[in-house]
Parts: structure tokens; sequence; C-alpha cells
């Protein structure tokens, strides 16, 4: 059986020594003391470990279940779902007015690591009322805000997304449904969904869609989506759950993991919809919330990495197999911990290294959101897109690996359903797919992002890796352990750059048959400057005497094996993207 | 749905075009020339399309189900058992005295990778016994073989290996289970085995465990232990199943994937066993055919890849998502088919490139051990030996990620239970796990048989990479796009030798901690070597006029595909053995 243990003191250090969150200027930082975040992050920990993590392999063994119309969600979730509202944390970051505590986004994403370490496709649940409630925000009118949010905010009502279709995924200008303008100013739609994560539960009182729909007699393609909100029951003049709408939950997808969740097929019959903001403007409405909402899948990745090393590790120091090289660990005992080996040590240092690094990565990015939003920081809003498909597509394609590194540690056990760690395999599968699969990231980062505004994010990127460079750097050991590995991982991540511009004109397959490796190797240098931080503060901490000195040196050799062992993985992308699409297009279609 | 279309022309191409086997003077392989190969992996090729592929999901689905001590196996496997038995399948690489058909290894592993691929979970009955069959044929008395052989090696009867107990599995010096001698020269068996994959099914009318066990009084550790036949049926004065003997499946593991598989613990209660060999040398007897046994793991690996890459490929030729950057592909349609897109496309290639060189390296594979054992060879003995933990460890780790990218390509459906590419995944991952973990393989390669005999194999296959490098080397072309990239990772792979025996000495753990980036380096080159002799044969063959060019020009291109985007992954792998086992064994166990 697996176990969650919250890394609190890893949060204070990212939060605090590294990231310096109070002093950060942002609106709604500077009441976050290191008391405070230690006492929400401590109560969302207990939660998540207490709560949350014994009903994860409940939920994947029960799933849920589709009867006459109604989805019924694994035992004890109803309950869990309730505790948490109670809480306050279906409404950690949301704004005060419509009840929500008003907390930055940095703090949801801190929990939310929690949460979905303890158990993914509960959480889901919050995530995807979080993506509607932003949506909301955005682009309702008053009235709506009015009547959604407060009952959304608290957890009452929780919502979905609704993009897809059997015929679209990637390409929704392939949209085919329809909503049809009706004389009171609303609208009739009319067609199916498929992949609706919540779609349909038994945890909330009433359930809110949005879902992207064609008006006919508009643009083809994209530029004639429109977004809609459709209860599944109407709201009453009060505001309460009405009249039931024409909209029914027609199947559940049986899929590898995530088996808690409901994923449904939403027929939507004539159903009542709502338009929110500009007819046709659906698309760009719908992806205002993207950095978030990528953000949040990002985190997935990383928090099911970070849930199966620490049972990993945990194993590892249990499990009695072989002697040490050097000579017995546990002479009395019958054999050494496994732990002693070298090869379970790499694998455990790999994951290690990986989730501590993509962990300030993400609550870096975390910042990155509260200063676009709360300061209005046009730079700020340009670096989080530009990293927005970094954070999705790195942190899940190397938490994905971080799980199956994890469960390897257990051996044949590791392969059985009783140990747990098959799940976190299963879970963290699905991140690398939806909320656009991590090939669309890829095209996403090299296609739009990298050049968005003529290169300048990327430039106030480089220029973040150029002072971080610059800092410590007569400390020779340091120099040498942490700034020459990421100044080499910086060269790489600029050639391939400079590739890109001057071959993209005339070889536009080019780029594209890079971008996954570009993706890969810009994640890196994240991961890696993100180290050369935690680095440097640890090292201060321990100049200045602190008192976590163990925590502390464990970070300093974490990060050494971080920029030894993984980092140098750069020049193998550039490698790869330097070959160019000339052997990845050779071939016909039918050749395959 | 998926399905699965035998790589014919694949099998010919390497086993005629490149491994010329019919001229390489091993016995028995005069007999096999094109026509007969092609009759052979033709008619195999057809029972795994039509019989054993439509019954992989129901496998999946059904699992097997104990029911007071019974177990079913799911609906048809009996059918498809009797089946494959009818036509030989069971015994085609054994000898013609015990009523096989005295194949060489060779077709039992290119059949055998058609078998897996088409329904992994099913194949594991003929791959237990025949491994059982094997350790009989080297160990077994006369009477021995006379009564088990002839019942296996038809299918009537099926084998298991007995080794893992809950507290050993990799350490099998921990065993417990006991063996006490009888006046009448037999053993009472008493202990408890797990993980016993088919240790109890409905398929045969007797199953022969071999099962390993401790004679009370002998030596402590690995070089106590010794190898009994233990009969599900105790055979009758005739040869027929008699008695029920004391060893009953007292559970069934639920396993992460393979649930068409039986995986049992076996309780072995004062059963009745007969030792195999000599007393206490029964690890020695186990592991002598680890070589055909790991390398039919290694095959699963690929097995696994094949199957998933091509119904990615097929998948992307139809999902209709948008446009080419090139322009549209398929104008008329309301989008173009995703193999339009670089990065889709990039997926494939390095999914082809992979399963087509891991499919070479294996059947070469399968050569050297009929060299080995028909040639009696020491020279190909020591060099397979070499070879095994890298076919093993190498085509399980490449397999399941190459299954993981095909199942990429499906999006969202791919994770659906129904499509059937997420089931490719779950069985792919316990590959990696069973018949030594690949952490176990890369200890056993770097630890074992690198220095084996002074290092004599490793010196002979350096001496084939000479041997490639100067082949061709005239052809401009040729030599930039082939022999230059082998060359590169030929070095890298001296490289990282070299450092091991600089370092072994005073440093233990230094060749441990880069064990697995040495495995995965050699994978590399050995594959590089196969993708060298395949283009050297497909320049050959488009020299000579051969009818098959267009067969032959996706060869060249897939080649390059290899040697310029997946084989510079030699220089990481040797960058990470270099950073050496200081960050590796850094922390204290207690800091993880």
């Amino acid at each position: 059986m697996t176990f969650y243990s919250p890394p609190l003191e890893d949060f204070a250090f990212v939060l605090h020594d590294v990231l310096a969150v109070q002093d950060s200027g942002i609106p709604g930082y500077d009441e976050l003391d290191a008391q405070t975040t230690a006492a929400i992050l401590g109560e969302a920990g207990r939660l998540a470990a207490e709560v949350l993590a014994p009903l994860n392999p409940v939920g994947d063994r029960q799933g849920c279940r589709l009867s006459n119309g109604d989805v019924t969600t694994p035992d004890g979730f109803a309950d869990a779902y309730r505790q948490m509202c109670a809480g306050g944390w279906a409404g950690l970051d949301c704004p005060a007015e419509y009840g929500g505590q008003g907390m930055p986004y940095l703090m949801n994403a801190a929990t939310g690591e929690m949460f979905i370490s303890a158990n993914m496709a509960f959480n889901m649940y919050f995530g995807l009322t979080h993506g509607a409630v932003s949506a909301i925000l955005a682009h309702g009118s008053a009235d709506q805000k009015a009547t959604y949010l407060p009952r959304m905010v608290d957890g009452r009502w929780s919502g979905t997304m609704n993009l897809t279709e059997p015929q679209c995924g990637t390409d929704l200008g392939l949209i085919r449904t329809r909503a049809e303008p009706q004389p009171d100013g609303s609208y009739r739609i009319t067609g199916q969904k498929i992949w609706i994560s919540a779609g349909e539960h038994d945890l909330t009182e009433n359930i809110v869609h949005l879902v992207l729909a064609r008006i006919p007699g508009g643009p083809e393609g994209v530029r004639g989506i429109s977004l809609f909100i459709v209860p599944k029951f109407l709201p009453d003049a009060q505001g309460n759950p009405g009249a039931r709408n024409g909209v029914a939950c027609a199947g559940l997808e049986h899929k590898m993991g995530i088996h808690g969740n409901a994923t449904c097929v939403m027929v939507y019959d004539g159903a009542t919809g709502f338009l929110m903001g500009e007819a046709h403007k659906g698309l760009r409405a719908m992806f205002t919330m993207m950095n978030e909402a990528r953000l949040g899948v990002g985190l997935q990745g990383l928090a099911m990495g970070a849930v199966a090393h620490q049972n990993a590790a945990a194993f590892a120091r249990e499990r009695l197999q072989g002697r040490a090289v050097a000579g017995p660990a546990n002479p009395t005992g019958p054999a050494d911990p496994v732990i002693v080996h070298p090869d379970v040590r790499r694998a455990l240092m790999d994951q290690k290294a990986f989730v501590e690094g993509a962990r300030a990565f993400a609550l870096w990015g975390a910042t990155l959101i509260d200063r676009a939003h709360r300061s209005h920081d046009p730079a700020a809003e340009a670096l989080i897109s530009l990293l927005t498909p970094v954070l999705k597509g790195f942190l899940t394609d190397k938490g994905f690996e971080t799980a199956v590194s994890a469960q390897q540690i257990w051996g044949g056990a590791g392969y059985t359903r009783a140990a747990g760690m098959e799940q976190f395999v299963r879970d963290a599968r699905i991140a690398m797919i939806y909320e656009g699969t991590n090939g669309i990231q890829a095209l996403d980062l090299v296609g739009r992002m990298l050049g968005a505004d003529g290169g300048q994010a990327f430039r106030a990127f480089l220029g973040l890796l150029r002072d971080a460079l610059a800092e410590n750097a007569d400390d020779a050991q340091f120099a040498t352990e942490f700034l020459e590995p990421l100044k080499a991982a910086s060269n790489d991540l600029q050639a391939a750059a400079m590739l890109f511009a001057e071959e993209g004109a005339g070889r536009p397959e080019f780029a594209l048959a890079g971008a996954c490796d570009f993706m890969h190797l810009f994640g890196h240098v994240c991961v890696g400057l993100m180290w050369v931080r935690m680095a440097a503060a640890a090292r201060a901490g321990l100049a200045g005497g602190a008192t976590n000195a163990a925590f502390l040196n464990a970070k300093l050799a974490t990060g050494r094996h971080y920029m030894a062992r993984c980092l140098p993985a750069t020049a193998l992308h550039l490698a790869r993207i330097r070959a160019g699409e000339g052997s990845v297009m050779a071939l016909d279609a039918e050749a395959f």
C-alpha cells in the first residue's frame, strides 16, 4: 500500500528562500509570510494525506457508475468533497466577493500539487470547476457572475469544459455542435461532446457546462465558434436549481486510469444555453484561461512523479535484497536494503532531482500568473505564455517517466494492483494527452510562443539565465558544479532557437520536426535554472547558519545530481533538432 | 480496435538479405531457404493475426478466474491453445526425438515475436513451457526426459519456473522453500512461491513445476539451492497423469497488465518433487537457459513496440485533424490526416527505426544462440552472454517507450480501454521487471559479462564494429550517413568501458552507478550496427536491381533516421557515466 507525505519543508524553502514571495511586490503576496503559508499548506497536506490519499485506491477500484443517466462516484468521494468545500479549498484563490478566500493562485498551485499527489482523479472535480470559474470571471456578464460564481466558488455547483467531439480533438475548427438563437436571447444547443471530465456526478447539486458550439450563419472554422453556459438545472429566479435542462450523460469512458473521475459522453438535445462573451469569439474566451489550466496539468505530472518517488524511496529503505558492493550495510539482517545499490539510488536521485526542480519551476510559473493578473504586468503575461507549453509538456512527460521509474524500484510488487504503484503510472499517463497533447504543446511553443512579439519573451527568459549565471560566479566550486552546466544548456537552447530562426523561412517543417525536442531542451534549462536558484539559496542559508542544514545540504547534493546527470540531455535534444526534418519526412505515408 | 499485421517482408529481409542465414554454416540452417522461412512465418503470422490477436482484448477484459483452486483462462484461450499445439508451434525448435519440429531457435524467435505482438499474455503459456523444456533437456535424467519432454513438447503438459518467494526476488540466496529427502529418492517440497506465471490454468492436462528449494543441511545462500521437478499430477507407470500432488494455487495476482496470463501464488505442502541435476547446483541449472529466456523477454519489448507502432501509423493515416504546414494534403476533406504533421511523423519514425533495428538485433541474437548450441561454439556463447542483458534490458525499456509513444499518437482515444492501445502499454510494462529487472540486467552486464574472460567477448564485439565500419567506406554518402554515426557511438562505448576499467579497482560504485546508462549505450550501438548492416544490404539489393526497391528505399530512409536522431543518445549516456557515482551516492538513505 502506498502513502502520501506532504513535502512541507520543500514548499517553505521554495516559497520563501528561493522565490521570496512575500517581498515580490505582487498584490496579495505581502500576506504570504512563512507562518501563513505553513498553516495553509500544513492543513492542505493533512487533508491530502489523511482524507484524499486513502480514497485513491478506492476510486481506482470502483470507478464511476452510470445508471439511468446518473453517475455515482466511488465510496467516500462525496464525503471528502464536502470536507474540502467546508474547508474553503474549492475557492481558495477565488475573489472574496464571490465567497472565495482571495488567496493568490500560487497557493492554489501549491495545495493543488498535494491534493493531486494524494488523489488525482478526485482533485479533477475541483480543477474543472476552477477552470470554469476563471472563464466566467473573465468573460461572463454581471448577471452570469452573480448567478454562477457564488455557487461554484463554494463548491455547491461544479463546472466542466466541453470542447471535444468525435471528429475533433485538437482541430476545434471541425466542431459541429449547433446553437440556435431563441427569441428570449438564449440558445438551443444540440450536439454530442466526448471525454467530458466530471460531466455528470453525484457530488454537487448542479453542474455548469461551458460548451463550444457554432451559431448557424457564422464563419467557418475556429472563427465561428461561440462559448455557452449550459447548466444541468436551469437556475430559477432565486438562482437555485430549477428545471432540468436538455443535457445528459450518455455514456462513461472506460479508461487506463483516473477511474475515480467520470469521463462522460454528453448529449445536448436542444438544451438551453446562454452565450458567454462575444458570439464567434468563443475559442479565444476558452483559451484565455489556458495558461492556468495547462499549468494545472503540468502540476499533475509533477505531483504523480512526487508521490511515486516518495513511495519508491520508502520501499527501497525497507526491501532487503543483496549486499552493498562496499560491504554489508545491514550485517545482522539477511540482506541490505536495496537503497544501498548504486543503480537503485541512481533512479531515486533522477526522480528526486526532477521532482524538486519541477516543483520550483511550477511554483515560479504560478507567481508569474499572479504577477500577470494581479499586477497587470504584460511582461509576466508574455513570459508565462512562453513557459506554459513547457510546464505542461515537459512536466507531464517527465512526471510519467518518474512514475515509471519509481514503479520499477518496487520490482514485481510494483506491477501488482494491490501495491498501488501502477495506479500512479496509469493516472499520470493522461496528463501527457489532455489539455492539448504534448505534441500540440511543442507546436504551440515553437510555432507561436517562441516568436511572439519578435521573440521578446524568449529574450527576457535568456536575460534571466544571464542574471543567474552572473550570481555567485566568484565561488569556483559553485561555478563548476552549477553555473557551467547551466551555461552549456543555455547555449544549447540558444543554438536551437537560432537554428529555427535561420532555417524557419525556407523550411517550415524544420522547426516542427524539432518541436518536441525543443520543448524538452527548454524544460531542462528551466529546471536547471531552478536548481541554480535553489542551490544559491541553500548556499546562502548554510552560510547564514540556517537551522535546517541537513535539508539544505541534501538540496545542494540533489542539485548537483541534476546538473551533472540530467541537464546534459540538452545536447542530445540539440543534436536531434540539428538533424533536421529530412529523415522525419522522408517516407510516404504508406511506407509505415 | 487494434489489429496485427505480420511483418513478413521485414523478416525475409533480415533473415536472408542481412543475416544470410542459409549460408551461415550453423547446423540446421541449410534448410532455411527463403521459401521455407516464408511458409513457416506466413502460417505463424496468419495464426497470430487471425486467431491470437482477436483474443487479446478478451484476455485483458476477462482475466483469469480462480475458483476452488482451479483457474479458468479467458474465453477462447483453450481453443486457440489447441490450434497452436495441433500446428506443432509448441515444439517448433524442440528436438524431433521428443516430437518437436527440430527447427533452429531462430525460427522460434521470429514466430514468437508475432505471437507476442498478437497476444502477449496468451503466448506466455508457451514461453514458460519452452523454458522448462530447455531446462529438462539440459539437466534432466534420461528418465525425466522420457517422461516429461514428449508431453511438454507437443503442448499436452505445460511448464513453470518457481523462483520468487515473498522475501526474495532478485536475491535468491534468501529462498526458504524446503526439500526433505525421502527414502524413495524423492523429496517433500514445502513452501510458498509467488508471481508464478501460468502456475495453474485449464489449458493442459498436467503442469510441470520447476521449483528452487533448499535441502536441509546444505550450504547457506545461493550455493545451497537445488532444482526440483514437481508435477501437478504425479505421472503413473505409463507416464500419464496420476495422483494429485500437494501443490495448489492459493491466489491470483491482480496486475497492471497481461491479465490473460495466470500469475499465481503457489503453495507446496509436502509435495513430491524430483531432484533435477545435482543437489545444491540448482541455481546454476536454472540459469543455463537464461540467455534464451531473457532474449524471449527482450522479444516481448520489441513485439509490443511493433504492434503498437503499426496501430499508431494506421491511425495517423486515417485521423483527420489540422492542415499540413506545406499546404493541404487532403484538400477535398475537412482536414488532413495527422500523419502529415512533422511531430507525429517524428514519433512514428522513432518507433519504426527502433522496431526494425531491434528486430534485426533480436534475430541476430537468436542466431548466436543457435551457433552456441548447434555448433558448440564457445565464442558465440560468450558473445550472446554479453549481449543478453542488453537484449533484455534495452529492448524492453525502449519497447515500452515505443508503446507509450504509439499510444500518444491516438490522442484521447489512446487512453480509452476500448481502443486497445493502452493495453499494449500495460502489457509491455512487465517485461522491464521480470526475468531479472532491467537494473539487474545492467548490473549483470557491467559487473559480470563485460569483464568475463578478460573482456574477450567485448573485444570480439568491438571487432565486429570495426568490420562493419570498414565495409562500404569508399561510398562517401554511406560513410557520412551510416558509418560516421556508428563510429562516434562506438567511440562512446569504448570510452565508457575504458572508464569502468580505469576507475573500477578503487571505486566499485563508479561502474554500478553508470550500469543502466552503459546498457542503453550498448543497446544503441547494437541497433546502430544492425542499421549499418541493413543499410548495406538494402544498398546492395538496390544496386543489384532488386524487385522490392520501395521496401529497400524505405529501409535506408528509416536507417538514416536512426543514425541521425536516435544513435546520438550514446553521448548523453557517456556523459552520465562520466559524471560518476558522487552525486548518486551523496545522500543518506533518510534524506530521500
